[in-house]
């Protein structure tokens, strides 16, 4: 398995493009196969995601997505799935496509209707620039953007040949009003839809989900994966552990991408809890430190404050003993260890430790001792600008 | 039933004093008799919580209290344990009590020993000064406090002659590496533990496990609830539920007090969910919208942001149907109305809303629309206070 370039681009049969005026994105991504989606567990459910779910559900097949940014159509009634029903139609009648095989999303404010005008009006300009290079897969990456401050795209060609791409964006609930990570993944393998669907689960279960920025839900979160099958590859008993695992990189890069991009954040803060009985445990135990507001607020102010660390595992849920606890930090190439089997004699080194805390990426783990089971969980640290972006705003 | 001053001294039979050394405070509260506690559900449990809970258990029934503050005697092993017994044990041998018979508690710093001989001179100093003044009391509610700005107490008289009074300490998980909620609250009706203790957690749950100041939990946390039984009365069926309501009545003013002292905290917030189908689906909605970082990072911005409500109520994980939501925000004597079952076309008056988010206590009221439960939780707005305090700290 390689990195490459190319986001969804990458992969074979898959055309995108995307226009952003202001704060108004419109994105369309063609590619035709069977297909599976996540959605949010919300159960303020904004429509696009009501119709989206509802098709896949219903066809396991998808031709096409059309993605606005700028408004979530969410809280917006029947008029507002009509108004969901109307963008797929769109595209379709444009395009000669079923509109059953068209999936919307959208992100963006709540409780506003939807101005399908224009929509109407960016939808050409869209459509004719369409293509399959990289900037294809760029510009779509970023017309889904909202406060995001960076595109996200990642892909993988497999060993057997196979690529897996994907675009996302989202940093937590974003914007007042506004919140969403929409994930777009798309697979040139020959693939039917429950094969997707349940390496779909398993991997987001594993990437998105474990993604904490401010741990609230949005209304409109969505990840759809489409095989276009133009590779030909099926992949075999031994590549479909492969093609799990490629599709686990992919969208474990985009999930850390969006922790580094969430509101306000200067670093990335990895736990890794390990020693765990089971791995529920070692989920609500690694959630639990990058949620604490405590431990990113200390995170930000380069504070080794294992204390909290500990307290946070100890609330989370999960199956622990305090003498059984061993901690480290590690950053900057550098790791201490500041609890070994719940003793703490060992505080370290004061200068070490700074050096650690000033690092762009901190990595803590915490070692249960009661078991094998491990899990990683990402987030960032809290800081003025969190509380800034959303406060010093007026609906 | 009927408020009163005095706090815990409003009771026969209690006497207390405490003294407060820039950041070390100690406090002792003598009163024997009937005792209940409630103590925190984090894993990782201060050594005065494992030895006050235990102490509980056995006896049900304590003589006296001894209180520190500046150090949690909190991750310090079997060394901290013996401290706490220490402690205990230093103040029995002066008053010549059942060291059994008392309890300990401790807030300060998670993670360092805790100073014997500092407690040893300071004792002395408190006893000296016991009394069953209104300001006895007061010098508690003081003595305990860590980054609280200002003291905790409460009391009621009840018709029939009773009183309870108690005194907390606790504004979420206070100072880099501190946390903890202390309450300690006395009665002098004649009542059994058991009664306490049925009646204690029943408070406790409507109370201080309504409020959210960061969502993280300490590992000190400790409510303590003795009988004098001093007045003689002993409450009969029907005094039983004024009993309680007198309980509730307390212990939510400290609740509430907590939230609006929370860390870097401008305003308090109270979220009524009312026309639950169940208990728990009000609770579960009524705490996720006052811990909801979004929410709160609104209200200090004075930003009516409905849309963030509603959203955190629907991943509260509380049943509900979007189309069935009423919302209204109440603030300064006035309330507005955002949405109706559902509907968002009465959009308010923004100069009225202006007036309400500008108020200093923020009701948000949200009826579900499909039952008959209901249940109020309380919570802070999240500052540039709140990080600055939690992060500019080096351990």
């Amino acid at each position: 398995m390689k990195k490459i370039d190319g986001g969804i681009c990458a992969v074979q049969g898959v055309s995108a493009n995307g226009i952003k005026e202001g704060k108004t994105g419109l994105v369309v991504i063609l590619a035709e196969g069977p297909a599976a989606g996540v959605f949010t567990r919300n159960k303020v459910t904004a429509a696009p995601v009501l119709l989206t779910r509802q098709r896949i559900e219903t066809e396991n097949h998808l031709s096409a997505v059309i993605v606005n940014s700028g408004n979530a159509n969410a809280f917006t009634g029947d008029d507002g799935y009509l108004d969901a029903m109307g963008m797929a139609s769109m595209l379709a009648g444009k395009l000669d496509l079923d509109p059953e095989l068209v999936a919307v999303a959208s992100t963006g404010v709540i409780g506003r209707r939807l101005d399908l005008g224009l929509i109407e009006k960016q939808l050409p300009e869209v459509l004719g620039a369409m293509g399959s290079s990289p900037g294809c897969s760029q510009a779509a990456a970023k017309a889904i953007m909202t406060t995001d401050k960076v595109p996200k795209e990642a892909a993988v060609e497999l060993d057997c040949g196979v690529r897996i791409g994907a675009i996302a964006k989202g940093s937590g609930m974003i914007e007042p009003n506004m919140g969403t990570m929409l994930c777009f993944v798309y697979t040139d393998a020959k693939v039917p839809a429950d094969v997707l669907d349940a390496a779909l689960r398993k991997a987001v279960e594993k990437s998105f989900n474990m993604v904490v920025v401010d741990g609230d839900t949005s209304t409109n979160d969505m990840v759809l994966f489409t095989a276009t099958c133009k590779s030909g590859i099926k992949p075999c008993l031994e590549c479909l552990d492969e093609f799990e695992e490629g599709l686990l990189y992919v969208l474990t890069e985009l999930a850390k991408k969006m922790a580094k991009d969430g509101e306000g954040a200067t670093k990335l803060v990895e736990a890794r809890v390990t020693g765990a009985k089971e791995y529920e445990d070692a989920r609500l135990a690694a959630k639990a430190i990058v949620r604490s507001p405590l431990v990113k607020t200390a995170i930000f102010g380069k504070d080794p404050n294992w204390g909290r660390v500990v307290a946070a595992a100890g609330y989370s849920g999960a199956e622990l003993e305090q003498d059984k606890l061993s901690l480290s930090f590690i950053g900057g190439g550098e790791e201490v260890e500041l609890v070994k089997a719940g003793d703490i004699s060992g505080f370290a080194d004061l200068g070490l430790l700074k050096k650690i805390m000033a690092a762009e990426e901190i990595v803590i783990t915490l070692d249960l001792g009661m078991g094998e089971e491990s899990a990683t969980a990402w987030g960032c640290d809290l800081t003025y600008d969190y509380v800034r972006i959303n406060a010093e705003y007026t609906t």
